[in-house]
């Protein structure tokens, strides 16, 4: 059968699959020569070259020169075909609590540019420290992605996709905020229209939770796991869930989002998290149980790094201050029977020591417990997603220029 | 295009999706003559009946007499076709604690012949009442299983696919119990092994919350819901899950299973709640409190009573006893943001009485609660799911042969 034939079978769906092989075998190997597309696609030599045209139409790809050795004496000459990485460039936002995130990669992924704003906490009146939200929090978002394309070098129409992480449930159709206890201020706030002047025609919004596990499904600890929850500890406590290898959402995009459960009391981010352990650390040095350490402006950095040393005292700290985030996670695994647990976000950073506790716990309460393991990506596990989440939204997009050409 | 040069493209897949096609129109609608199967099908008159030659042969359709009213004057006679519904049968088991239930039912799943079979509870010396379990809980099954079939006059040999329900983590792909705490004999046991003698040469193994989610999503309440959970409270309490249409099984199968989940307090199943009714109802009783009960023998059936005939104090001994189930539901409703609960099992019978307080307790801690509703196919929800089970597993079966034929 000629590929001509297969063409007319069903002309768009083929000519995209075997773009699709193209794409692929290049943006994972590399410059190709055609002869080495077609072995890789097992496609016939007509059909890439005819793909390859189409794609150089399109900007996808580059001739980078005539392939070095020898091409063959009749027909063509040996093309090398390069993807053409820097044909867009994707942004991911993580708007978090205390840090605003951003950063700027190309087709690939590889990371132009990135930036972080913290937001120092400040008191208003006698109240609690409270950090900026609502506009004031746009305009600093709005004003680290400008900050981070011109580092970048990206003008705002070269942004072929920008996702944007925000703690709460997201409307990902409209791009609203429907609800985020987090910052009162951005209830209902559109944040695609809020930032599409700053980042381009195509701003998707999520939840940071889901990202943050896309991103650990590409490049952190859930690499090939089709069962995996990324448990973001950081301001609270959320869930970001991949069943058979696809994100879960829930019918209202709320899945894993678990803002009410602090009524259970098993549930604390890691400023909970952080706020025991500084208040069992302070009781315990005051009682002059925790040696060396003065019960005055006592940090749970240092309670954490007594228990890393092995002191007991510390190390029962921990565990009591993790229990309650533990609970939640027993649930989950419960409910979902993963292969995977990834902790990340804040609490990430003391793994080593939070990990061997959770692990007690969930062996205790779990039959067959998922394994545990802390982000290799931290606290920038959903910034990662955010760019996953804007390349998977892009690279369908490549080829819709295909109906167009030829 | 001809019909043969779409063959030609990639025929095993065409024919298959023709066959499929063609054997889901006369499924839905009944029997058709050739030119009504042309008219839903939107396949060419040639394909359809190079199709219905080949399900004939196969023995899936029969031709049911020539179409009254007028033919076509030339070619084929118009043939009438119907889908041979007895050509094969399927049998759902479902193994409760106290009742085994089994049904052989055709090929479009209307069942032929059901039974039900009490295990009533008998003393051993001085212990707790025990109900049977291990060998003699099997040779139940298949003693109530041979008997449906003989209802059904089904030999084991007509028998395509068989689906055993059991609480408990199944592996579906042995067939093997992995464990069970409600049949402690049944841990280990390969119920495919034990049964395949009497149920036929394709015994399926599943979770029966995972076959009830699948009943409710056939003919109960989920009908048409891509995101459903169904909480079986029947001796415990465990849910079957479905999230974008697919039922979640979990890494090892065991998505939904909570049998540890006792010792947060927050589980009980069917019996756990009428044991709380009961108690809270007999100390109301014996206080006075409940008016024109007794406290001697007092049943929790007679408190439900009390409570949907609108006494109050037996509404709040119901509200009291199904709180700890509705935490459950709500940490699911949280994980999984699904647009549906269904609560099955034996609760369902009382669902008037109990589905306000669980909604409440919904509403009160879930952002955008999922609707809850009692199911309507009560106990018998994870034995119509055995059916559907078995019945899925068939129905591709169906078309293997069309390699074979022509």
């Amino acid at each position: 059968m000629t590929s001509t034939a297969r063409r007319a079978a069903t002309p768009r769906l083929l000519r995209r699959l075997n773009a699709n092989l193209v794409l692929d075998a290049l943006r994972s190997a590399g410059p190709l020569r055609v002869t080495q597309l077609v072995a890789r696609t097992r496609l016939s030599r007509p059909t890439v070259d005819a793909v390859a045209d189409d794609l150089l139409r399109l900007g996808w790809l580059e001739q980078v020169g005539a392939a070095p050795g020898a091409g063959p004496r009749r027909g063509r000459p040996a093309r090398l075909l390069a993807f053409r990485a820097d044909a867009g460039y994707v942004v991911g936002v993580d708007i978090g609590e205390h840090t605003v995130r951003v950063a700027v990669a190309d087709l690939l992924g590889r990371v132009v540019a990135e930036r972080r704003h913290g937001l120092a906490a400040h008191r208003r009146g006698t109240g609690p420290p409270t950090v900026p939200h609502g506009s004031e929090r746009l305009e600093l978002v709005r004003r680290t992605a400008a900050a981070t394309l011109a580092d970048a070098g990206v003008g705002r129409d070269d942004v072929l996709a920008a996702s944007v992480g925000c703690t709460g449930g997201m409307d990902a159709e409209t791009g609203a905020v429907l609800f985020t206890s987090a910052f009162p201020g951005l209830a209902d706030v559109n944040l695609r229209t809020e930032l599409e002047g700053t980042l381009g025609d195509t701003v998707l919004v999520e939840n940071e939770c889901n990202l943050a596990v896309l991103g650990e499904r590409w490049q952190g600890a859930a690499v090939g796991v089709e069962d995996a929850i990324c448990v973001l500890a950081a301001e609270r406590l959320g869930a970001g869930i991949v069943v058979g290898g696809t994100l879960v959402r829930g019918h209202a995009g709320l899945a894993g989002e678990m803002p009410f459960l602090g009524a259970y009391e098993f549930v604390h981010g890691a400023e909970g998290i952080a706020y025991l352990i500084r208040t069992l650390g302070t009781e315990a040095a005051a009682a002059g149980r925790l040696a060396g350490h003065e019960a005055a402006g006592l940090e749970a950095e240092a309670v954490v790094a007594a228990a890393r040393a092995g002191d007991p005292v510390a190390i029962e700290i921990v565990e009591r201050s993790v229990h309650a985030a533990g609970r939640a996670i027993v649930v989950m695994a419960l409910v979902l029977n993963p292969e995977l647990v990834v902790i990340g976000g804040g609490v990430a950073a003391a793994g080593d020591v939070v990990l061997e506790p959770l692990r007690r716990q969930l062996e205790a309460m779990v039959r067959m417990p998922p394994r545990l393991e802390a982000s290799a990506l931290g606290a920038r596990g959903a910034l990662v997603g955010a760019i996953r989440h804007a390349l998977d939204h892009v690279e369908p997009a490549l080829l819709a220029g295909l109906e167009e050409v030829a």
